[in-house]
């Protein structure tokens, strides 16, 4: 696939078009390409628990995050109401000895690592399987495809694609280099792990080892690796369930057309139904992998059903 | 084990000196119980996903929940920074057609299905393992004992012990029923299961399928069924890796000392460092549990790694 | 004025009509019936300083306040980022003995005490002085009639319209009665207060110190004494600059039409410019106004210049 | 007074002794220096009420403010509930036509334009009066002397010390400038503008205007002109009931020794009990009276009455 780096709106078309699952899980589907993710799936992954060891794939959440409050994104701000220096100093208020400490939060569900949810992109005024925008999200949040209704499903087989230590130098690929088909399936041929159908798929570019190495920079929006336009195919006719990587944005940035902005989002959620996952952090885990050579895994990376959201934190769990 | 109920103190007291684990996994030590699920409980929790079908344990987290504002406790407020009929009505300044949805949350880590971390209560003043409470939890958070802590770990094989099923009436206990040792243990030989070393145990006890139906009421900080401080010993013996209910606060309510709150809380987390879940939903796995007669399964249940935070929203997934 | 209950519709479009500012002020106007409030009226009301004595017309901004959930309305929720006990215990990382304490607000902005920005209400998908609703006000916040727009003007003269206390019984409405024309009259009349162009208005109910005696009860939304849908006559030909309640709806409730919401809104706002304040204490100031005789004063009521807000939390002080 | 650079803890003990109003109103005053500005100063200042011209002495209130992120101090988060594009795509289930918009606020105290509460700084574990520190301010907010003590209060003259224009190059102090009582006694004689007991003053550096024009740059928490903790004696021998400045933190940047933070807080706040403001707006106000050559004014600055705040978001409006 070549781009003509002039029209990203006939790109985009053309691409909706020929990967959409609209109508492909009925009309009322609220799942996208997780319905991919079957119990014949999961049964494949349990199978990959061997030795029993886990990683967490999130990043932290609190006020040194990347964010720096492009589009209202705040780092999340956690306070307390009640703390150890109070009960030891005030008691607070309770019986026989009793202490406790309470806290809260606010943050964008966008702020950390996480999942888009199907009504977190539109286009032209469509949302996943055609339906119009404007009746699926309103001020109240999505009200047909909420992240809620995925909650029980995203458990099963994940796939580390770590196409920053196979393509890339020292490990990371550079800011701007968009990770093509090609890509995707040397590395998977160089791992010797296979990608398909349910799978979910864990894209590692090495941005994250740099900007923890160098500080946050632009990670919140700037300039990345991520995924080339033109790997719409792949991820249409892989048939994977979902797919995640350790940037910001997903596709490569600055994205491949001369005047746009995530176009490959707008092929892929709205139109394909696909389940993206951002700010990941496949670090510890890629070390494991590059170390014993498995890079397929048990994955369970569930979202918290905030009803009627576009999107979720979430801490994503791998067990090998 | 008889209690005083004039003497909630002493009780602690003992209670709190018999079945400590201080020290027992080093000076330094963050995770508490956790450290009992192990990788070969991994593995033999792997094994128990056979038909590949998956379970969310998690109530919803939105302004329908239970709190009233007790301890300044809301349900979440979860408000849109961008929506469907905006991208539809304004294009919202994005080019070639694509349109966004973006949300925020605001919400106390205690609202819904929760982990409660180790810095979540104190007994006279100490905290897990023995750490002075102002040492560990200011305002800035849980310095030491930090959720983020226990990100990787809990995965691992989970156990329903549904006493509302096996001693209530209609599969419910009534408010203000004490789960003791013998009904936990009589439960699960009525199921046919073991609990032990490393396990995640889930106890329904009946009460939220009664607020679903009959209307929160005073779900959040009333009467409930819930574990009695007499099964300290079994919580200890057991040792198991951390226990969920389907109720707001775990122990009984009220609670079985004639002044007292929360007497189990303060012998389970600072000395027994206890992992305990509250508000859990099992009612949908607790149906498939009493068809299939099958109640161990694999449980992730990883709490978000907001760095200092006492306590974390989870979403646990069981797989059987 | 005589109302048809059962046709809400037909008398909001003819009061719409009537009572009309749309233009009055240019079609740029973001200020609406604030245009009234001018000098010559500031200087009229700055003689109304005779004693120097000051009120506060807020109520509390805290978790004891009357907001349960609905619309999403919760009391607002102030949390620490530092406290006395930390300086005191940790030192926080401070020199020379120095110690500190911070904090953060969550709330709507109509929780308690407040101004109604023109950005609130729309009638038939139009806001203030005709301008499409969707243009207006989208999930960015009020693009055009921002309360910042606000900032710098509501101070002038204030006039108390004590209605509990010349109408009432033991100086209260009960709820559901609708303060008619009339009775602002008869008020003003026994007060020997004038009330004219450019005044800011504080009707007093006595709602409000009924449930401070007796209890919130569903003082947020429920039944109250308010304004009259008649009275939007009065309050157009009055050219005042601001009216104010002591109730959470400024109008009656149940409303005077069968199916109805707010009526009376839907004319004052988008088609009058009118500013409304709602849970306003007048308690303090109305004592000393029944013990001076004296109903008018120096108000200044000026709301935060939050970007984009349609309403803003208020501390009106009136001064005599 | 000429200050050891090396001593901090020494000139911070000698100016609290000599500077301390403790016990001046009592042992249970929660006013500190408020308590200076009576009824005879109300009534002073509504005679400077001539034109009738009001002005707004804040900043926005916004996702553009100067913060950023230390100690978890954020730009305020305003979101919507309800917006005018749902109003007229859904409807929003309001009969007749009625159509709304609602919205919510998260923000520090501190954020922007605000008061400083007398729980805001200690000294060596003492509040205002001479009270434990851990007894004021805990988790719950300050117990005693929270901000909504002071809501009726903030009401009287004000005076503008334009030390930018008076003793700057046009019209703005440098980062670093200490400004002096000798400054300020000079920039009130270049005025012919009186100060003392009870007037509200505000002085203006210049700051403002300089980020304003250059961007924000470290506004919040850099390098600015501000008051030399040698002002100390002014500001406690005018017996002033307020100060406010145009800058983050009212005293000069870096402070003026080798290792301090915020020493003129620390003797001001807890010892003198003086209520500060910081980030207030002067610029309009200014010009006026450099145009008029009146520098005293009508000034309302009232706190939001955030039950136990530590301090207040402001919007103070100053008229002529």
């Amino acid at each position: 696939m070549t781009l003509d780096r002039t029209d990203p709106e006939g790109a985009i078309a053309e691409a909706a078009r020929t990967y959409s699952n609209w109508g492909r899980w009925g009309e009322d589907d609220v799942l996208g390409t997780l319905n991919f993710l079957d119990e014949a799936k999961r049964r494949q992954g349990a199978a990959l628990i061997r030795r029993g060891v886990s990683f967490s794939l999130s990043q932290s959440f609190d006020m040194n995050g990347p964010q720096k409050g492009w589009r209202r994104r705040t780092n999340p701000v956690h306070t307390m109401l009640d703390t150890g220096t109070d009960a030891v100093v005030t008691g607070q208020g309770f019986p026989h000895g009793l202490g406790g400490a309470d806290d809260v939060i606010a943050m964008p569900l966008q702020c950390s690592t996480q999942w888009d949810g199907l009504g977190h992109i539109f286009d032209h005024g469509k949302a996943w399987n055609g339906r119009p925008a404007e009746r699926v999200v309103t001020s109240e949040g999505d009200l047909v495809t909420g992240i809620e209704h995925m909650a029980p499903h995203v458990a099963g087989r994940g796939v580390l694609l770590d196409v920053g230590r196979v393509i890339g130098e020292d490990g990371e690929l550079p800011d701007g280099f968009a990770v093509t088909a090609e890509h995707l399936t040397a590395t998977a041929e160089a791992h010797g792990v296979s990608v398909g159908r349910g799978d979910i798929v864990l894209v590692r570019t090495g941005q994250l080892t740099r900007v923890r190495r160098d500080g946050w920079g632009e990670y919140a929006g700037g300039p990345a690796p991520g995924l080339s336009f033109t790997a719409a195919g792949w991820l249409h006719g892989t048939e994977i369930a979902a797919i995640a990587t350790d940037t910001w944005g997903f596709e490569v940035r600055p994205n491949e057309f001369e005047h746009a902005f995530q176009p490959l989002h707008q092929v892929a959620i709205p139109n394909m139904g696909l389940l993206i996952g951002e700010m990941w952090d496949p670090d510890a885990l890629a070390e494991d992998c590059a170390a014993d050579g498995v890079h397929d895994f048990w994955l369970t990376a569930a979202p918290l059903p905030i009803t009627g959201a576009v999107g979720s934190p979430v801490n994503p769990i791998a067990v090998k």
